[in-house]
């Protein structure tokens, strides 16, 4: 018996920069929104000074008495990081798993907000209504526990949902993904997929997570004699939970440096999600009570991030672990692209003390490859195909996937951040209307009080350094009564510099001289001389551009 | 018959920096240097404002009487682009083979220095006579044509430099590397092998260039309704040349852009290293008068830079070229470690046009893998082995292919920048003692006037901008007759922040006023104190940490 499905249920993805990924997206019908995840980027490399970004929500607050609730599928930063921060403005309630909530909880703590967001915590296969939707949480698999996928029905038909995933058939904490619900929803009918495509452009299959373990073994069995130092990814508890079990074969005690690894082996411990035999963990003051060949220490910078702990180890700037020749040391992960040069750089200043460095064969992806995209495609059957999660060049590759399984370009919807795809059981695409996006920067405590025109600044600044010209004017007269005097600040080393800058502030005393004869009294007339001079004498003496800020100040005598 | 080798050769290598290739090797026998390679590096990313670095050659001018003369082995960068700035200093003639001296006199007319600067061209298989040195060119093979092997005959014994390598049977322009004259060498005995360490981590061999020309073979022929976009590295000439072949054969019109492609494919087409039948190319103004299908434009870009034409065109900046919906865009290239995010951006703006992205099997290294390494091994047979080129890890790499050849570690040298390494036929080793060596920063006209403070400087501007407070004390009473005012740049946008500048302000006022009543006149305190109470207010309000610059002025009335 066919269900009767009817109007069209929106998807509108909301997360504003294309390059990076904010996940955030809204759907609606009707009266109601629900919105999925709600994460924060990290800032491009030409976000200069910025901590992070998050997600313009103007288009949530604009329709605020709509927003049912968020429902989260795994606790990845770029899936829970913006919800402290869009809460503020839209205050709904989160539905999530166990682990997925204990993470969210442990930043709403940090902003003071537990008081103020209503929360749930949603066990695989349970449905929670929301307005028009019903939303059902379905096990999945991926480099973090508690993952969900979601069925969310609406009554323009259902809308299955992969969050991040992979298909692992040997997952090490917990069951496979439930491929049977997925079939069960496809054999009655799925309106739009919407499937991760972070490795569409990857053939083949995704290695079980418990395939580390085996290559995990054989290191500790290989290097008997060597203190064993693993960098992997805080939040990948079951590789963590490897290491620990290998430690624990090989009789090897354990010591975890970095803070979030500390506060993630805290968390998972306390909620059972990793298990420590007592004695195995140790201080890693007490270090020194043991030999080198009984210790493995367990440490974030897996990235070569400049901060982290095996980083600043790798720069003898760590306090409590220097490394030591015949130390071996195992990055468990692969760089995400825009780190190989980082942690090529670790490499070799680990190289350089002597340590041996291994980093193949001790990491697997934490999403699905081709071939899984596939048998998600085959169980589910759904109408409609939206990629998500990835860059552009990914959703481009999963569209090609999916055409490969016979689909055709019109019920594919490759959607840019903003865009509204209407989805209905007669028709379906993209309607060309767009609702507001964007990426909003945080800075220290300032939420998108730093844009463009600041950025801007501060590049030209990191690439030129800047001039000031300050000068003292007599209020009445306009005649000069102190300066000029010219200070700088990145833009040349003064002592090796003197008689130059000492030339440009007689540059700029004729530019001076020349506005007070002509009486000039314009201030901004004359910044713009000072400047157009300055920076003509710059740039014929050296080929620089610095920025040149001449500051004129009022006396009042 | 046996030699008599007599006293020890020293090799130093001088390339400042670790992390980064410049490639110059100072080897010194008693009253002689030779100078191997003369490159530039470009800049790290913390290296703000920075257009180049070159080497410090101290070491070269405290002993410029001994300096024979400069051995290029190719025309890289990273090997010839030091030339111009280090020939001011060290005047010595140089050496080099037929292309590589083409691209050389070409740096050499741009800074003016065609006339100071002696230059002979060497054949392969031709020697010279450098003071106590004799050098001998050997053909070799790598993504640039002309590459040349040394042969250093010293009265110590014969050093074997393979500059950048690969072995390949069926190169696209010239012979293969000449291994019989290689395997001569080793016969009658060789002290030391500086061997390239580029691909030392890769196992297997390096395929042949030509391989490349059957898969553009295969794209002209898969895409035959599209017009064909294709990136590559300027200064691969056989590269470009397979192109060209391709589109002969398959009756397209070839258009070149980007400034350096057009520059080289000019130089290669006039000394004959690059053949195009006539008609062939056409200005990029006359492919309208084209069918898309009937062109084959050759752009550089392929590394994602930031202002190469590819780049531009993906951005829709470039002035003559539009990307299209349906046009095939090749990377042929594999990214350089540390732009893998820079092409990954390109490759997602041109998906966005609507363009198709090959960047699979279009591109073979020019350096040796493992097993070319060992063949190299085989053939010179050294008594000791030095690995160059590449970063420490790579040549850590070399170190075990060398020891997995039955080397031990006393026959191996890993040299850093300014290391002596002694040579001999009774022993050898690293002395202990360290030439001056360094990284010199090109910035604009300036070389060597950006220093450690300056680039400092320049991060802290460009991570938290600058406030800069402003006021004017009268000469004779101290008292205060302007400001403080307060400006910023790259701190926050200003408009959204009038209430927070204003209070800043208050804050500096209340400051001065203290100064004033304390009859505090040393302006250092006064400054000191200024920053202290402004930077405490803006941490506790904002978290953030902006360059705090007081000015004070002197009014004379």
């Amino acid at each position: 018996m066919k269900r009767e499905y009817t109007g069209t249920v929106k998807v509108i993805p909301l997360g504003g920069l294309e390059q990076i990924g904010m996940n955030i997206t809204a759907i609606e019908y009707n009266d109601s929104i629900i919105v999925v995840d709600c994460g924060l980027a990290f800032p491009e490399e030409e976000m200069l000074g910025i901590d992070l970004v998050i997600p313009d929500v103007t288009y949530l607050k604009e329709n605020l008495d709509k927003v049912k609730g968020f429902v989260i599928t795994h606790g990845h930063e770029d899936h829970i990081g913006a919800i402290p921060y869009v809460l503020k403005e839209v205050n709904a309630p989160i539905y999530a798993t166990r682990l997925t909530m204990g993470l969210i909880e442990s930043k709403l703590k940090e902003h003071n907000m537990m008081r103020s967001v209503k929360r749930k915590v949603v066990k695989y296969g349970q449905s929670i209504n929301l307005g028009e939707f019903r939303v059902e949480f379905i096990r999945t698999n991926h480099s973090i526990a508690d993952a969900a996928a979601l069925a969310i029905f609406s009554p323009a038909g259902v809308i299955v949902h992969t969050g991040d995933f992979k298909v692992d058939y040997t997952p090490v904490f917990g069951e496979p993904i439930d491929l049977q619900r997925l079939g069960e929803l496809g054999k009655k009918g799925v309106l739009a997929l919407m499937c991760d495509s972070t490795n569409a452009l990857r053939p083949g299959f995704t290695m079980s997570e418990k395939t580390v373990g085996g290559t995990f073994d054989k290191i500790f069995n290989d290097n008997k004699m060597s203190r064993l130092i693993i960098a992997t990814f805080a939040s990948n508890v079951d590789r963590v939970q490897q290491i620990i079990n290998s430690a624990v074969k090989y009789g090897r005690k354990v010591c975890v440096e970095g803070r979030s690894m500390v506060n993630i082996i805290d968390v998972a411990e306390s909620m059972d999600y990793l298990q420590i035999p007592d004695g195995v963990l140790i201080d890693t003051e007490a270090m020194k009570n043991y030999a080198p060949e009984q210790i493995v220490l367990i440490t974030t910078g897996s990235q070569g991030e400049s901060m982290a702990a095996l980083s600043r180890m790798a720069a003898s700037l760590h306090r409590r672990v220097s490394i030591q020749p015949g130390d071996c040391v195992v990055f468990s992960s692969t760089p995400i692209p825009g780190n190989e040069k980082s942690v090529a750089k670790v490499i070799n200043e680990l190289g350089m003390k002597g340590a041996k460095v291994i980093f193949q064969d001790t990491h697997v992806s934490g999403h699905a490859c081709q071939e899984e995209i596939k048998l998600i495609y085959s169980l589910v059957k759904p109408k409609y195909s939206i990629p998500v999660h990835g860059e552009y060049r990914h959703l481009i590759a999963q569209k090609e996937v999916v055409k490969s399984l016979g689909y055709d370009n019109e019920h594919i919807f490759i959607a840019k951040s903003g865009d509204i795809i209407e989805l209905g059981e007669e028709k379906a695409g993209i309607t060309g209307r767009k609702v507001p996006t964007g990426a909003i920067l945080v800075d220290g405590l300032g939420v998108g009080d730093v844009g463009n025109i600041v950025l801007r600044d501060r590049q030209n600044l990191a690439e030129n350094g800047i001039i000031i010209v300050v000068l003292t004017l007599e209020k009445y007269s306009g005649q000069l009564v102190a300066g000029p005097d010219i200070v700088t600040r990145g833009f040349v080393y003064v002592r090796e510099a003197e008689e130059l800058l000492e030339e440009a502030r007689m540059i700029v005393s004729d530019s001076v001289q020349t506005c007070m004869d002509k009486n000039i009294s314009d201030w901004s007339k004359i910044k713009n001389i000072i400047k157009d001079d300055l920076s003509e004498y710059l740039w014929k003496k050296m080929k620089r551009n610095p920025v040149i800020l001449p500051i004129i100040m009022e006396a009042q005598l």
